[in-house]
């Protein structure tokens, strides 16, 4: 067993999302210690004077321990960069002048087919790196730059061997998008390749993939093809998830609360009907603010959202084109300065809020007993540091079940 | 004589800031090489072909090796943090609210004055470390939170103390800012202020700080007390400096012009006028982006600056107060996505016009023979990374004087 003493404990409470204005609620412990187990597990929070005796014992001077950053929006696993379609679209280069220099989701597709699963594993290293700097100890992984059985099926099967290459860094939760694009081969044919998602790459992915995923968008995935999708995917024990009302007020979060989607995704249009529908599914409103940053867009009405009763996550969308970023200090700061979110409900969105958006609330997001030990721990001894020290980084450690990872 | 080869070398070149268009304009060596002196001087720029023969050689393998970042602009030195300050600010609190509660400047006024010269010293330890990481390799450090003689000359010896313990690792320029704002034992009476100033300060302090800089703004220093002030620092040899209408259009710009100052700093409202003095002057303008980010403001107009021929700077204003944070990636990013400024503007203006911002142009801020090795070394072999990397650190590994920092 293993102590950690004169912590600042700050923590969301639950085992599922917290919503609307209590997710400004924080139980704060000072004085606090935590005691965890051989196998990395919590066993003990509360006040340090009847902490449990343990062998090894960390001092934490007074420190802000926190549940460890759930980042549950990525796509960190692509072939090839797209640093110069980034300067095209910073010159005021038009959308067909970039797709006509090779750019878009296209050439991130080409890349990822033609690079070996080695390859796409070994490029991880440096963004797991960063993520545990930054106090991540969960995060989400999509595929979806194969758009055909087999590269989609290679992307997963990456991730699923990151999962045991950084078995004691950080926890990996895979998720099936092979709906993010039509792909080329299939361009006027969307619901051709939807149904080779549904019949063909659906079935074959159980196991490998916990949650499904859609690009619900106008021209892309719209609602029909949408809702079959995931009605397939559902019906084959995937959890369901939406990238939602990005670009136009489609309807996008309206149909993943009526699927009882973990989450719906971006948000940047969503509806009012929209809101009222997630925060009454309990669909998990994740927002993306590095992406709007990026991209000059307007970031999505996360206060509206928290007021109206949706539990808001945060996450960074790490991705090669619109927002290669993965910058938690960035995602606080954009919430707490520019989405007028309060720190506390920037903590629970980073933490039990993006959980919830898992599927894994039960075993991660918060500093309980039975929940695994996980924890970013701060330079500072209060938690309002993470929207002061603007866009920099407050973690000082991070600890994945138990253990110190950075 | 130490060598580092398979560089892709991106510099500025000159001992004076570039101006204008000419910004945009940067020497790109491929397959280049550098050696440095075992002073940690430049001894050969150019192809590795023709490099000198060096007994330890750096491989960097196609990377990009840029001049170490100059941070121009920072008021590091400080006692005491104003986090809920800056969260009562976020809540829309009133400036009144934030005095009342014990916030504002006279907050950080009184634990400098509180904090021994040791506690001073150590506090860096913190910031330079994380300013290495990202690739600073010179940074301007201001006095101001003492506002009178003692405090004052205590923060520029800490500062001197600086230089000595951080020799091996970054260069530091110190700033004598006594006039960055009026202490409450001169409420009222800014010209018997400004006249303790010029009387007693300025001259005890020579030899200490190489530079002068005012708060020039509206119920703070205005033109006249600021005029005086700094003819005198001139007349003793200081070169001078200008906090400039950073709140309101007040001719500060104008004025650091007419004195032949070294830069303008902040400059969110300078006037057409005051855009036309800086470029026919040569005094720098410099921007500071991270605080107009955090405290929601629009950005100073860096473009319309640099197409008026000015040579403009970008610095990050790390303080206690309105922006605590230091941030070289953020600054990268709000630049290039928000101010519409290229990244080899970019790259000019965080070193060789950072440089020229402190006058110390001939001898830091580009690569070329007979500049201090300073070197920022990328995990990527192209600067078009510098923005697409968004608010991330693309600095791989620091160099100062030749010697791996971080």
């Amino acid at each position: 067993m293993k102590g950690f003493i004169n912590a600042t404990i700050v923590t969301p409470i639950g085992k599922s999302a917290v919503k609307g204005t209590a997710m400004g609620c924080l139980t704060t412990i000072n004085n606090g210690a935590v005691a965890v187990s051989d196998d990395g597990i919590i066993t003990y929070v509360g006040d340090q004077k009847a902490m449990p005796a343990c062998g090894e014992t960390v001092d934490l001077g007074g420190r802000v321990l926190l549940p460890g950053f759930v980042d549950s929006h990525t796509h960190a696993v692509f072939g090839g960069f797209r640093p110069d379609e980034f300067r095209m679209r910073l010159e005021g280069r038009s959308y067909m002048d970039i797709m006509n220099a090779g750019g878009g989701i296209q050439s991130t597709v080409d890349a990822t087919r033609k690079a070996s699963a080695d390859e796409l594993l070994h490029s991880l290293d440096f963004f797991i790196r960063r993520m545990s700097e930054a106090g991540v100890t969960t995060v989400e992984i999509k595929s979806g730059y194969g758009l055909d059985t087999a590269t989609e099926r290679k992307m997963l099967e990456v991730t699923a061997k990151a999962k045991e290459r950084y078995a004691g860094r950080i926890g990996i939760e895979s998720t099936f998008l092979g709906a993010h694009a039509v792909p080329r081969e299939y361009a006027g044919r969307t619901a051709e390749y939807t149904d080779l998602i549904i019949n063909e790459m659906l079935p074959e992915f159980r196991g490998l993939a916990s949650n499904c995923d859609v690009f619900c968008e106008r021209g892309v995935f719209e609602l029909d093809d949408s809702r079959r999708l995931m009605e397939a995917a559902r019906a084959l024990g995937y959890n369901v998830k939406f990238h939602a009302d990005e670009i136009v007020q489609l309807g996008g979060a309206e149909l993943a609360a009526s699927l009882g989607a973990l989450s719906a995704d971006h948000l940047l249009h969503v509806s009012d009907e929209g809101i009222r529908a997630m925060a009454a599914s309990g669909t998990v409103a994740t927002c993306l603010p590095p992406t709007a940053f990026a991209l000059r867009e307007p970031y999505a009405p996360a206060r509206k959202m928290i007021d109206a009763g949706c539990a808001v996550a945060l996450a960074t969308d790490l991705n090669p084109g619109s927002c290669f970023s993965g910058s938690i200090p960035l995602t606080i700061a954009l919430a707490c300065i520019y989405m007028n979110m309060s720190v506390e409900e920037t903590v629970t969105a980073l933490t039990l809020n993006g959980a919830a958006a898992l599927g894994i609330a039960h075993r991660v997001g918060t500093i309980e007993p039975g929940k695994e030990a996980n924890f970013a721990v701060l330079a500072f001894d209060s938690i309002n540091f993470l929207p002061y020290y603007v866009a920099m980084n407050c973690v000082e450690s991070t600890y994945y079940k138990g253990q110190k990872i950075s």
